[in-house]
């Protein structure tokens, strides 16, 4: 394999995506286990080339690992310590599975670029899982979709991006759900209900939040849905265009 | 003058701050006169360390400008565009600037450095305008407090960059009430509306803005403020501790 061809990236830079999918009223996220190590964790990421914006390499990212474009994506923190990567307990452990991986691909100047302090911008997206055809980068051996509550313990500080991309995505959701790719084309008000409360993991009084919902004047009403039981079925919603 | 130190550091990645005080009813933000250039402005920024954090070096650059310490200070975006710095039209503007300068200090290979690809991490702080005590960095010729809508053209991006932090500040004003520095240690419900009414460029029902203000519940209240005419002194407010 050929050399890993540094000069096409902005060094000290990366870009982590916390992916959120929702499937079975769960809120979940796409987790990658690493080629350079046992039982390595990561969020899927990668670098940013010299001649893309930070938000087209966020998007060639997520493309490269779930095949979806035009994803919703948002970048939401910047995580700048002086001590990232480079005092990390997992440092050690990938310049052990880098070196042992293919040689000729990663020197011993690409491990250090590797290996060196980086500031990572994190984005989250939106994406409905069952479009999503999951496929591995050049770094990663799996990828897993797994419920927010079940992660294992990641690399570096992986896991707390995590709890700052649910910050993010809790904070204004009324206002990011017409971008949400989260629910179905169609769906009841108990659908989106039940969408909200696994993504702020309570639950609401089911009266006040159709309300709060239908006052924000973003869904259109359609048809019942077919139950078999007209009288009882509840009505189908989608975004208004 | 001694070389620049590109050593210390992070290529490719600076920092910009938009530092809003509050001063006669009006929003302001501190510009500066960049020294590279005939009527070029810039909003004070700076670069990372390498031994510091993304943080540590915003509160710096803002510490270098301002001689203030502990300020209210928040990351809001990141600017990434492929063309950024390297396609502006003041690049060559200042490029010719540096030269002039102090060809000790700018040699071509710091000259290339500074006028290469830059993403920009974008930070407010809110201040407090009569604390501050404005001194000019490296790259000032004066700084100046301008009313958010008597800015002149600024170099790049710098406009846009204001735009998009003040639409970051209206996010959720009322939850960064606390960490504000824009009002004094105490003030009347008169003033804390009309700080309200500069950031959201906006009147409130003075009913209305009362009640969700104490609604609030961040606030005490004190003794009424001294005006002579005891019966109609408003109430003096300060930040509950």
């Amino acid at each position: 394999m050929k050399e890993f061809n540094l000069e096409q990236y902005l060094p000290h830079l990366s870009i982590d995506c916390v992916i959120f999918g929702y499937e079975g009223k769960e809120l979940k996220i796409l987790i990658s286990k690493s080629k350079f190590g046992d039982n390595l964790w990561a969020l899927p990421g990668g670098y940013i080339k010299k001649t893309e914006s930070i938000d087209n390499a966020a998007s060639r990212i997520l493309f490269e690992r779930t095949d979806l474009k035009n994803i919703y994506l948002e970048q939401f923190r910047v995580f700048g310590s002086e001590t990232r990567i480079i005092q990390s307990s997992f440092n050690e452990t990938m310049r052990a599975g880098y070196r042992q991986y293919d040689s000729n691909r990663f020197t011993d100047e690409v491990i250090s670029w590797l290996t060196d302090r980086f500031v990572c911008i994190g984005y989250y997206a939106l994406v409905d899982i069952q479009k999503v055809t999951t496929q591995t980068g050049e770094f990663d051996e799996l990828l897993e979709w797994r419920n927010i509550h079940d992660l294992p313990v990641m690399m570096h500080d992986h896991n707390d991006i995590v709890l700052e991309a649910l910050t993010a995505l809790r904070l204004n959701l009324d206002s990011k759900l017409i971008g949400f790719n989260l629910l179905p084309e169609v769906f009841t008000m108990r659908e989106i209900q039940e969408l909200y409360e696994a993504v702020y993991e309570r639950s609401f009084a089911i009266n006040n939040f159709q309300k709060k919902i239908l006052d924000l004047k973003v869904l259109e009403r359609l048809e019942k849905k077919f139950t078999g039981a007209q009288n009882k079925a509840p009505y189908l919603y989608r975004f208004a265009k």
